[in-house]
């Protein structure tokens, strides 16, 4: 296509990016090429960085750059508050809402019987270790309003019910609504709205 | 946002790239995350070695590794036939049909009094200077169906008017139309049609 293994192998490799096909990843080697010093050594250099140096927080499945991340090691966060995401692109979406002061829980994914995803494949025996030893008062289930995030919530419900104060995000993440896909405001009015279950 | 310094970084120069905002630069980036080994690592590699070793080709402007680049270089090529395009995404696009043997020339741009970009700009000299040193039959002006590419296209008509063949794409090429949108059999199909200007 470009008539070059190199730029080529580049284009290959962009293409399987999520959110690029061929033709967007073809777009963006051309633009880097053109960028060479402000975009694409910068950008190689950092890949490498993430790559030698990125890792999950042992404690909480959050990616950082060292065993326990920054949000697990901060002092600053509020210690009795444990919000449980299914995935870190959903503690992302949380942290730019800026309301939540406490720290996190990544399940890594739902319940699923069709993928054979048991409680065992997800963080859920690490949950209900944490709650027991860290003083945990309220575990906030900031799952997906789908299916399987409403399934995976309940099922974490029933693990926990009597040992410590359970919530939902509520008002204003829609029906079958996915939290990396909604604003900042919608995220804080349904942190603020949060109702026991 | 993502609370760790190095991974905010790279998110912030994926979103650089045409095609990815702010959100979709977080999924990337959690996927090369998670797809270490397999992508982030050869992605990183690679762009490496594309920064150090991408260059314009002297003769065609076209993105290769070496000065001259690999269609320049080749001796299968139809010596003759001179393909005019306005940028490197249009050259691969007209080697994705397939049915073009000859060389290329691209221009970098198309004219325009607004931007100020005269033929000086261009490879508009260069142009010239090759259908008169190469023992050019036939330069086939490929340029997109804009008024900015067919205002360029008749100038470079008139440069080379009387000292070669003269064609331009013409089947399928739709109004308005750019090649690099187009599926490889249109782009076929115009060049089997192409007219003699
Ligand atoms: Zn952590
Ligand atoms: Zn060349």
């Amino acid at each position: 296509m470009s008539s070059n293994r190199e730029i080529e192998n580049l284009i290959e490799l962009m293409a399987k990016l999520p959110g690029l096909g061929p033709r967007s990843a073809r777009r963006a080697v051309l633009h880097l090429i053109r960028k060479r010093a402000l975009l694409l050594t910068p950008l190689a250099d950092m890949m490498q960085t993430v790559a030698a140096t990125a890792r999950e927080c042992l404690n909480c499945g959050n990616v950082g750059t060292s065993d326990i991340c920054d949000i697990c090691d901060s002092e600053k966060r509020a210690t009795g508050e444990l919000c449980v995401v299914e995935d870190v692109a959903d503690l992302w979406a949380m942290e730019r809402s800026g309301m939540f002061k406490g720290r996190y829980h990544v399940l890594g994914g739902t319940l699923s019987a069709l993928d054979a995803v048991g409680p065992q494949e997800l963080r859920i025996p690490r949950l209900i270790d944490r709650v027991a030893s860290e003083h945990i008062t309220e575990v906030i289930l900031a799952l997906n309003a789908t299916v399987e995030g409403q399934t995976t919530a309940h099922y974490i419900a029933d693990q926990l019910e009597g040992q410590v104060l359970l919530t939902s995000l509520a008002q204003g993440v829609p029906i079958g609504g996915e939290l990396d896909y909604l604003d900042d405001g919608t995220i804080s009015a349904a942190l603020r709205a949060r109702k026991a279950l």
